[in-house]
């Protein structure tokens, strides 16, 4: 950030007064403009005990599958998101069950959601961010071709708790002491 | 948004090719200007079945009951965040149980997350946001002084919850047809 959205004049990176952190505040209009983390909302779509993943037709990880995902948008909620994410990448009508898994990444400034539900139809499709999208079981999920951990992470959780029946909401922090962009794992420092 | 904060040159609002809403596009450098939802974390601190409050020295709702909150930073997690906020507005320290609440606000482009946990101690006081802090039991709740309906809720849940000693996150989206800034209830139409 270089200069002030509301007047274009400079800005110059300084604590405001009462605060405690440096912030990109305009030498002229005195708007102090903070950033903040961003939510992503995506979707856990099962039909009869497959899951729906989208094969990836955008950087980063292109060619990679993902659960239906991104970043949520200004007067939604975070499930009108996790929906609309999930018609927009595979063209998939869900019935949601609730929210199911939460990741925080803060060396990125994201939070992720994902909202566990089971596909009200079967005309689901390849949207414009996705090369193919398709159904796996257990036995056939591409666990080494998965985009992102969080990916891996939910698909995990899902296939351990499936087996109760019970799917409480599962809160995970996931710190990379030397964070790359696409980690497989988290990396030892 | 008027000006890029990239180039300084004036940005205009269209909709970018592949986009389907509206973004501030700059005229000269082309960058698009995203604008998201923001993360507030909170605390419910709980010592001896008393619930932590503060009396706001701030806008909006100055003089009105609030739990600790505030906007969660980058390069923190959500449960940081809250931590935070218990500190900066409490000098609160506190033992985390989990996330609790979860309210989405989509007409202020919000969303709240109250973790419940213990005091670790009794040295709590007055951060530079707070002009009161105190303990209060179930019946001396200032229920019609409380800022904001998601802490009247977040209150409501806690009480009823801990007669089964249960404490599912609880996940609610309020709406309010015809929004004003501190609604004490929901409007209706």
């Amino acid at each position: 950030m270089n200069f002030c959205s509301q007047c274009g004049h400079k800005v110059s990176l300084e604590i405001p007064e009462g605060d405690d952190r440096k912030r990109h505040v305009c030498g002229s209009c005195e708007t102090i403009h903070y950033q903040n983390p961003n939510i992503i909302a995506g979707c856990l779509p099962i039909h009869e005990g497959k899951v729906l993943l989208c094969k990836r037709a955008i950087e980063p990880r292109h060619g990679f599958w993902t659960l239906p995902a991104g970043f949520m948008e200004n007067g939604e909620t975070t499930e009108q998101g996790a929906l609309r994410e999930s018609w927009e990448e595979a063209r998939a009508n869900i019935d949601v069950h609730g929210l199911y898994t939460m990741f925080n990444l803060p060396q990125i400034n994201q939070v992720y959601l994902f909202y566990r539900g089971t596909l009200s139809d079967l005309n689901f499709g390849a949207g414009t961010e996705s090369l193919e999208v398709a159904l796996f079981s257990e036995d056939e999920i591409p666990w080494r071709e998965l985009a992102f951990p969080v990916i891996k992470k939910t698909l995990k959780h899902y296939f351990a708790d499936r087996v109760s029946g019970e799917y409480p909401i599962r809160n995970e922090d996931l710190i990379y002491p030397k964070f790359t962009h696409t980690p497989d794992e988290p990396q030892k420092s």
